[in-house]
């Protein structure tokens, strides 16, 4: 049986304001990592303990979500911070999550940069470095997530940082290995999406222009905030029993 | 010859803006614990990192000093916030630091609030205990800084938390044994303040009104932003080293 | 036929989380007049200039609806500001909605503070002044919305400003004459709120303990994110139109 | 006698942060117009109203200067706001510093964008035209300042705003047109800035390759951070007298 870990970003509540329903998500047994968010884009501290004590409950490994300082822009315009800021910002939103782990008994297992930041770090090697050796730093077991295939594995070989491959599969893929962010998700078909992430999952990607590429493939990503959101989860993690590909979460995964 | 631990407020920076020489404070040798803005009330990322640094290299041990959220109020104002927030901002603040600590491979010894949580706290239970539960759910041996006096006896029964006693010696003590914040500082006399320091280190308080209170001191608070900072903190070290009393981290003073 | 203004708070939307269906409230028909979040609990520029766009065209006069900066906290946390930090906090918003206004082709009717500055404001004399002085400082004929009854009276006996005696009919009214704010508002009995708006439309108020006020109103307060919003709004156009009472913006009522 | 404008950043403190000294600056009798902070890179509401008083009574013209909303980068930091943001934020800050003018019996004369907001406007026409426009919605009357040369000629003739043709004179112009910001100001030689000051206000300007450039010249900026700030403004002051260089506000030297 082959493994893949799942991932989704979580947390991204703000006070009075709330933004999908991390537990419902956690309770569908598909999700096997979370991206918290941090606070500079979303995720206020009530935020950040209820989402690491939801993601401890059931057992999902729990990632560190930093973003660019934009909670007006969810953290989704790109910030022309230096790779030292970029440091200093992973630095400070990992090590607040990590405070909400050890006040909740757990760890931070990895590090997914979110919205601009994520892009910005893939296609910027001093920034993608930055946020590795930022991670490195506080503990070299933590795990980086990136675009899988030349992204991710340049990465680890100029940080020696473990990188996980990442793959979508309710966004496309631009040719340049980078996933296509929409403002808002738009509504899909299910069972779409279930096929990508299947194949995915055998490490086949399919660009938007319909470039297929054959690469590494650790975990993919969902989006808890798509419209559909239950029934994309739910054609997934059927497709996966079916075709017996069992999600383990990302340390299991690279284990 | 006895020991007291000397602190500060230091990182006290945001972006553009400067506040106070933290290198040049800890290069006069008298400062021996140093509270961290945490990015709440002052100090981005980039201040913290070069706040940590500077007092590792300085062999100054770090605390972290958090606040009510309120960069326009440099936290001075009251915000009315549960225990519950204000648990969980001080685990947020507090997480953050640690990290930066963690990169720079040094640890968080104390944990000392900001402002109007430094007061809110001291005067009620419930808030007091929240912060104080919030730290030890990270690490058990952190050190809360508390007024000298019942507030911090009473503290420590409720809490099982390591309690240090505080006293200022460059503002007022009000008769309810909390100090008289400034909204900036005012120049005092140097030779007044080493006096009042001298008698603090000697377990001697004296409130605005004259009242005279005898207490344990582990540690006596100055102001880096006192205009007339450095006159302070030499006249202090002059009547130390004259009168016997080594000024020593908080952790080795507790020991 | 009597009039009477109802008033809603909109625009509570920031970034990438939506609170509230303000156009669809509006297209209920029954808002007069609406407060907008200025950017302090709630309003980004894009929120705030959208919310002033659906207001004009559906002929809904619009106020400010200034609030200490607390995002976190969605304003209903007290802060600990002066009134001469109220002041300035009031002017600096109610001048960034007034630039919408502009903007659009339209003007600012009225201010009205939110949350937690709402319930100082009323009880804090220095307060509610300087909230009134520096809307008219700006608008001399800007209408300040207090709760209904002495505090309404008193403030614009202090101040000479236009003051609107409001009245809550989907919160309960405290012994003291000011409303009970609850976290999330809960759901309750849309006849029942309608009746308690046609009592307030006839000057007719009853608190918690069941003291009943006989009181002007000129304003009555919903809620536009209580869970049943549709339905209480409907219930109260409705019986409204049977009893002869015409909803009009604050202008007009007070006129 | 010819004359020109003198602009000035000013506001940029926030809360318990100070920076520069604007009103020994306005005292020094150069400065003719001021480019106040709107609350997005610097300037809380009450620094906005003591330095929006401070310039009235000097007979300082008041302008706006919005950035992107970046307080730890002090808006120097490029955003990728799309130019419907940048219209929206311009709005808002534009109207909040309107709102003071107002209360304090003045009018706002212009907007002269801050930091990498300034640059944006001047590299990216949609950016520029959303500015204007956005200015020109609350008030056509306003003056837009942009980089001298094509950059402002340009912005006028696509939008029709009123646009002052701006050259710097304490930081070096770059060959294409805009000006090379330093994080923080160096220190130059007064008589060096004064010379450019003069060249600047007959139309002539040099950039850093040496290239001589014959252009329109409205307004000079200076920095009010810089480390000799009085030196240099005595400077430009005395030659501007010696030479027959009246400084004028910038709706004088417009009309």
């Amino acid at each position: 049986m082959s493994t893949i870990d799942v991932n989704v970003d979580a947390g991204e509540s703000y006070g009075r304001w709330t933004l999908g329903d991390d537990e419902a998500l956690f309770a569908l047994g598909l999700v096997t990592s979370v991206n918290v968010a941090c606070g500079y884009h979303a995720g206020d501290p009530a935020t950040m303990r209820r989402t690491v004590r939801a993601a401890r409950q059931r057992g999902v490994a729990i990632g560190a979500h930093p973003s660019y300082p934009d909670l007006m822009g969810f953290g989704r315009r790109q910030l022309a911070a230096s790779p030292e800021e970029i440091g200093d910002l992973v630095t400070y939103q990992l090590g607040a999550l990590a405070g909400f782990c050890a006040a909740e008994q757990t760890v931070v297992q990895h590090v997914k940069p979110h919205g601009a930041l994520y892009a910005h770090a893939a296609h910027v090697n001093a920034a993608g470095d930055a946020l590795a050796r930022a991670a490195q730093a506080i503990d070299d077991r933590l795990v980086i997530i990136a675009p899988a295939g030349p992204i991710a594995e340049e990465l680890h070989a100029r940080t020696g940082a473990t990188v996980a491959h990442e793959a979508y599969v309710d966004l496309d893929l631009g040719d340049d290995g980078v996933v296509i962010v929409e403002a808002r998700p738009r509504q899909r078909d299910p069972q779409e999406i279930a096929e990508r992430a299947l194949q995915a999952a055998r490490g086949i990607l399919t660009t938007v222009s319909g470039q297929v590429i054959n690469t590494r493939v650790d975990t993919i990503c969902i989006h808890g905030d798509a419209p559909n959101v239950v029934a994309n989860v739910e054609a997934i993690r059927d497709r996966f029993a079916q075709e017996g590909i069992e999600p383990r979460p990302l340390a299991d995964v690279l284990a």
